[in-house]
């Protein structure tokens, strides 16, 4: 691997906290850092004090490269980085990278616009993501890889095409939030007993479920009909649920039509192991890369910047 | 029309309301009633109090016939009347009726087990109504008809498939509950202006985005990004939102398969006058009966029973 010009500060600065690495010139990591200061706690003009306060000694020597990836750069933010728009690559993001300070950049997000056939929607339809675009980029370098398909699961969980080292199209879908929904705040939190254990048999029976008809609003009330006759105990419904949703995403994934690219799962144990075993229930291989795909993200773009670029 | 040996009380107690109606000998209404006291405001030894304190006059001469479709036939509710399984016609209604009196019976609810292929779930999915069946019966006798298709729009929308006089199937899906859910809880509530006016062209363009991929846990999101891009104003979003919901539904439902059989909306202009636009948009033509089918529903019901089976 090639050796960075300076030390590397790498920043993902989502919506609820505030994570960091530095780096040296090897991309080796000397120290780790995390706060929890993100968007939904921080004014816009926090941002730079609180930048400084936590990891103004990293860049006190004026040596070190500081990239910031996520919310920091929305609107809300420490100052707005416009998307970058798809299909793009690091090419593609580095003219994008908005200089706060000359060695300090806010990663721009990406914005893509998903084809729709006829219609008033004939426009196509917006998606966007702040900060998983390093985590894709990350997940590509640690893997190797030119093209792929990549589902980041989450609150908001992204499906992503990869072809050429660049996104061409990422779908949103919001399966995390809808299983938050359903299960605290709808008619199945009367019977459903809320637990992270999972129970295997009925998360893959659901998983099976969502992929004949009649679709998922139908699907998820037989989450409740399925407690009235005792077919569910109160401890198998979270799971049952969870199936059915992630489930869906999978089923609406695979009728969009397969590339025959590897598949890759990125992000946390907790978050990638259900998509596993889900996509395992259909038959479907693929390979679970976990979180530090963020500063593989960050330290194959600071590469890429080369010397020159890494100054405006 | 053949008249009743006796007059008929027809009673609707559901989860929110009681819903009363006096009918003469020939079917005609004389006197319409409704209170606020449903199952969720009620406690199961409160029923009969209410029900005498209400509807007790009209009982006093004791000859008219009593019979209460809804929630009252819950585990919750006045008694228990167990569910009536489908295949479900009159005839088999009439032995499951359950007589609290003489002359009051509680209208069972039905009971489908949809089938499912292979899997965990091949034990097939279990689907419940209580209240809906009367309706379904109702709105058959005012349109002629002993076989159709009918969706019954709500918190909880039912499609039901009807041959030969009897509810063969039926699935219920959550579309009401989760745009409540969506519209004031999620992501999206942060720009939608909840609304009950409709935005005709944004309802229709949903309508036909949800007909296309990738599913409707990324349409929904896709509410969230198109304001952001503003492509949709605040004012539109509910019914875009309403769009993606209502068309995912009828997405399903025409993706089990078409029957060929007439279809019928049944309840409220508010709730039926979406689903007969978004059928329209979908060049699917209906015919629209209002909520007058659960009176339709239990007039056809005690006809049915005659003299001799209007007592145990």
């Amino acid at each position: 691997m090639n050796r960075m010009a300076q030390p590397l500060v790498a920043v993902d600065w989502g919506s609820s906290s505030l994570r960091a690495v530095l780096m040296d010139e090897a991309g080796q990591i000397l120290q780790r850092r995390q706060f929890e200061q993100g968007l939904l706690q921080l004014q816009p003009d926090q941002f730079e004090p609180v930048f400084e306060q936590h990891l103004g000694d990293w860049l006190a020597d004026g040596q070190a490269l500081c990239l910031i990836s996520g919310m920091a750069g929305s609107r809300q933010g420490w100052c707005e980085a416009p998307y970058c728009p798809c299909p793009a690559g690091f090419d593609d993001l580095k003219p994008r990278l908005l200089w706060l300070r000359p060695r300090l950049a806010l990663v721009p997000g990406l914005h893509a616009i998903n084809p729709t056939h006829g219609g008033a929607s004939a426009a196509g339809q917006d998606d966007v993501m702040r900060g998983e675009e390093i985590q894709i980029f990350g997940a590509l370098a640690l893997a190797g890889l030119a093209q792929a398909e990549l589902i980041l699961p989450g609150t908001h969980s992204k499906w992503v095409t990869v072809q050429a080292h660049r996104v061409q199209r990422f779908h949103t879908f919001m399966t995390g939030e809808l299983y938050a929904l359903l299960s605290q705040q709808s008619i199945l939190a009367r019977t459903l007993v809320p637990t992270s254990t999972l129970d295997e048999p009925a998360f893959r029976a659901a998983v099976e479920l969502a992929q004949q008809g009649p679709g998922v609003l139908a699907h998820v009330f037989g989450t409740r009909t399925s407690a009235l006759f005792d077919r569910l105990r109160p401890e198998q419904q979270a799971s049952h649920l969870s199936g059915l949703l992630i489930g869906e995403e999978l089923r609406a994934i695979a009728t969009e039509g397969k590339s025959g690219s590897p598949l890759l799962l990125v992000g946390s144990a907790a978050l990638t192991e259900r998509y596993r075993l889900a996509l395992q229930c259909l038959g479907q291989p693929c390979t679970v890369i976990n979180e530090e795909a963020t500063w593989a993200g960050h330290l194959a773009l600071a590469r890429s910047l080369g010397k020159k670029e890494s100054t405006p």
